[in-house]
């Protein structure tokens, strides 16, 4: 099974490319789509449609998993995430990706076996199950391969969207 | 000039064609997009991509107004109707039609000159200029042609997003 997992963003979205064969996770391809702050808000949406087409038509994903959006004091930035988030899933549906949502606490339940798991556990966790040397740079980059590790470890209760 | 005045939501999306020529306003068409809510969340938020390129291919409108999103305190709806608003974007920026943004405060103050006008004044207000022997039974509705008038009276001070 080949998983894309997506950490949703206005500026930046994750997006990790996952093979799940056999209990055994191998990492295809991860990076970010960036869109700059110089563009209007639209077109930023577009790009981030535009682009994550693209990946997708590169690797055909089985599915896509996407971390659901975690409610902060900053309503403005939760707004402008969520519209991106809408844009993301249309993207996975125009292209027949059966589409899945988990909470930040399903994500670090689904690496980690423990919902309260601190970022540098759950960044251990991934490096370890994927023999990565080092993990990215960027956090974005990171949520997005625990999105799809989540996904592989829950896909069998799953239920799609 | 031809306008998409959109209401945006995620059960219900408002949308209205209006002419203005000359200071004069005519509705060509207006109606509801409505999801229906025993889909997905994705699967409604496509809905309203397919059906709003329907009617920009049908309508072929010159710009597109979409009304700002209210925050209330209910912060899941808000989170719904943003992605629903993210959609509703770039179905506008892939169309190639020039997308606008107002505020509920600015579209009552182009409607009806006073920003804080209540909605059966706005109402009144569109119905006298659009010459309609009767409002239309959704909220939605009135508010996608609201957004509209908007964007004709405000369409020379307007900066393209």
């Amino acid at each position: 099974m080949r998983i894309l997992g997506i950490d949703p963003g206005f500026a930046i979205v994750g997006y990790s490319v996952i093979d799940y064969i056999g209990n055994k996770f191998i990492l295809i391809d991860c990076g970010a789509i960036k869109t700059p702050s110089t563009e209007s808000f639209p077109l930023r949406l577009t790009k981030i449609y535009d682009d994550l087409n693209l990946i997708i038509k590169k690797y055909k994903p089985d599915a896509m998993s996407v971390e659901e959006l975690f409610f902060n004091q900053n309503t403005k930035t939760a707004i402008q995430v969520a519209q991106a988030r809408g844009v993301i899933l249309i993207t996975g549906c125009k292209n027949n990706i059966p589409t899945f949502e988990y909470t930040p606490l399903q994500i670090k339940q689904a690496v980690t076996g423990y919902g309260r798991a601190d970022k540098v556990q759950v960044q251990k966790m991934l490096q370890s199950i994927l023999k990565m040397k080092e993990l990215p740079k960027l956090d974005d980059i990171t949520d997005s391969i625990a999105a799809g590790v989540c996904h592989a470890h829950s896909a069998k209760f799953a239920v799609k969207l």
